[in-house]
Parts: C-alpha cells; structure tokens; sequence
C-alpha cells in the first residue's frame, strides 16, 4: 500500500460540496471515481478541508491509499485525464508516509475571500466573486476584523450545522485589502487559523461587509463576537466568493 | 438624438463574436436588444473592436444614439438589467458629441493575451486563458517579439478572411511577460496599435509560443514576418485567451 498526497485546485460551482453527498455530485465523489478507472481500486479520498457547496479551491490537500505499483506523476496525469470534464484539477501528487494524514495531520488552513466592489453585474468573473455594489471601507474592514484575531468562543459566527466540539478557536490571521484591477476594485478578505467552524469566515465576512458598507459600526464587530449567540450575526457572505488557499504540515517547515 | 458612449465587459465564451451574425448570439445583437426593451427603440450598436467568437473584453468602446430623454446611468443600469443571463455588462456610459465615434475616431487598441503555462487542466479559469503545457521562455518570446514592432507589411499574421484594405500596419507594442499566479505560471502577451489586422494578435502570439517552446528559434519571427506569406505562419492561438483591454481616443488625453 502506497500513500499519495494530491493538491486538488476546483471549481466548486456544479459540486455539492468536497465531501461525499447523498444528494448530488461531490468533488470527493468525482477524484474516488476517477481513481477507480486509473487503479482499478475503491479508494478513500481525505482532505484538509471540508468545503460547502459552491466553494472553490485553489491548493486543496488530500491523500488516498492505492495498491498499484504507480508513479506519482503517472497517477497526476491519469487523475486529470479521467476528471474531464468535470472541472477539477490534481496540481501536484507526492508519496507521503503512510501515517501522514491530509485532514489529521494539517496544522493550518487558510482561506481568500473575494469581493468584487462594483455596480456592474460580473461577467468574466460570474460565480467567482461576491459582487457587492455599495461602496466598501476596507480599511474599517480591516480594523473591525482585528477583534477577531486570538483565541476566541466563535459561536456567533458559527452555523447551526457545525460538528466541532467546541467553538473556541484560535484565529491566526483576518486581513482585509483592496485591490485595483482592471475589471474594478476588488476587497479580498485573507483568514487562518488551526481550524475553522462551518461557515465560519463566510459569517466572518458577511459582518465585515456591513461594517465596510457602513451600515455596522466598527465596534459591533467586537460585540456581536463577545455576545456568543447566532442571533447577533448580520449576514452570512454567499459560498462562491470563497476559496480554500492552503493547509500546512509539520513537515513543510 | 444623443449619443450615448458605452463601455462594455463580456465574456466571449458564449457568442459567434461582437458583430451581428446570421448564424448565433453576438454582443451586438444582446446590446441592441436590451436597448430596444429599455429605450422602445431600434439602435445600432457600433465599437471599437470587431473580436472574434470566443475572444473577451474588458473594456470594449461602443456608441449607440437614443430619442429617449435618459440619464447616462440610468441608461447603464437598464441595459444590465435586460442584459441578464447574458455575459455582458456596461461598466461606463456617458453622453459624447455627436460626431465621436466608437470605431472611427478610435486612435488606439491594446489586447492582452494570457497564456496558462501548466500541465495541469484549468478550473477556475477554464475558457479564459490558453493552456500550454510545455514550459515557455517568456524572455525568449519577448525578445522575439520585438521584430514584429513598428511599420510592417503583416501578411504572415493576417486571415484570409480579413477585410482591411492594406496589410501594412504600425504595432506600437508588443511585450511578453511572465507573472507567478495562485494558479501557477502565466504568460502574458500584451500588444498595441492604432489598429489590427484580422486573427493578427492571435497569430503573432502563436508564433511566440513556438519560440517559447523552443520549436522556433528566435530569428524565425523576423523570417516568418519577411516573408509576408500566411504559409509561414506557425500556429495561430485559439481565441479563448484574448482580451479587448482598451480604445484611446483624441480627447482622452
């Protein structure tokens, strides 16, 4: 038995999520799939993150088990070619010891989520960004995010689905900046941490949005957090502004 | 009457090209139709660029005049609304004298060509950009490139379909960049001129691609050019990865 470790860049658009879903297409469901047809073998994928519906992902990291004899590079190829046309990619594949464990073993997971600040409706970036038309103070964004940053009990921003223990979560990094690109201005709201809740940095971001928008003061940032109750969240950003950037390993380092 | 001046952003993935066709949608035909449904009018449309089937812009220059009494913006914000599904946006309108024109009075067209340098299958940016899997050297291109720049006769780099009078053109740039993305390497190849001959942009990028690739020595790109024979032309790059950038005109500056 060998261990491989993908990077898997998507688009989460068509996919129900990155887990396997009862109900419709997963991006988990398709890699399995494709890895049927290269090995002629079941196998489990396992990933650092479990994203929702719609969201994307840029350097997604996974592993599965196979008992073929197979080249790192070999299998990359084959994966890409059986996943046509499904819009999912392997950008790097490696044999990793077999106690190295892309959701057990990550350390820190980051995640961008992006804005686009703009009135006109997107066209070559539909589904890629949130588009909102108000105009955005991305510096009090920034400002009102650093209430955030620590170790804190995340419960407002916090789904009613979340399976974590607990909500306490140490957040590493909430940086907000904007961007002038030539399709407009863009706001792009970087998050890490260990570990996330669900829906945690969309909840995160939907309540900075109000805040860049004016309609929040910076400092009910700070009191929705402290108040610990689903109830004080504001807005919850929608999932194909958001993707996941990177996990880290002990290893890297 | 007023002449109204728009700027437009589309996706190109989806239409025959910007001008009307008999066969499939165009912009055009998307434009005047939403006009029609905001203004109870037949209008023309008229831009500074005629791209192709499956080339995108960014910021395309149009006119079109209206008898309807109706502010610039809310002439942009009606035409998105009829827009709608279709992958076309007015991102700038404004009221210009009567005797400016869209195509005509344009002095100056810049287009970018991206090229995604990767083996990977694109995801996120599937259908906007070129995928090249073998590594490309973007100085080699660059430097090559630069044979092609000023007054010459472009009939290697010209369609046969091309309707332009004279095959003699000035190309005021045309350099080669390469630009380290989340999603890996990009070449960038950005051009201008007063004005281009038809597949030209997409048939001088092929052929740098060819040098990047190592397939055509650098000198080739001044042989090819000399040669003024559609024959010698390489490869001409798939419309996909074109981008309309902007149109100058006299009063701009």
């Amino acid at each position: 038995m060998t261990r491989f470790a993908l990077t898997l860049e998507f688009d989460g658009t068509p996919f129900f999520g990155l887990q396997r879903q009862k109900d419709g297409p997963s991006v988990q469901q398709a890699v399995e799939e494709a890895a049927f047809r290269v090995l002629g073998e079941e196998v489990r994928l396992h990933s650092a993150g479990r994203t929702d519906a719609g969201v994307h992902a840029i350097a997604m990291r996974s592993h599965l088990n196979a008992e073929k004899d197979i080249k790192p590079y070999r299998l990359m190829e084959a994966l890409n070619a059986h996943l046509r046309p499904d819009p999912v990619a392997v950008t790097h594949c490696a044999i990793v010891p077999d106690d190295w464990h892309a959701r057990f073993s990550c350390t820190g997971r980051s995640y961008v989520y992006r804005i686009a600040n703009r009135r006109a409706p997107l066209t070559l970036e539909r589904g890629r960004l949130w588009q909102v038309p108000q105009e955005l103070d991305a510096q009090a964004m920034h400002r009102a995010a650093q209430a955030l940053v620590g170790l804190h009990d995340f419960t407002t921003f916090r789904s009613v689905h979340c399976q974590s223990d607990s909500p306490v979560k140490t957040l590493d990094r909430l940086d907000v900046e904007q961007v002038a690109t030539p399709m407009g201005a863009e706001v792009r709201v970087h998050a890490a941490a260990r570990s996330f809740l669900h829906h945690q940095v969309r909840s995160m971001v939907g309540c900075l949005a109000l805040v860049g928008m004016g309609r929040w003061p910076e400092e009910r940032m700070a009191e929705a957090l402290a108040a610990r109750d689903r109830q004080e969240l504001g807005l919850n950003a929608p999932p194909h502004g958001l993707y996941f950037v990177s996990a880290s390993y002990p290893a890297d380092s």
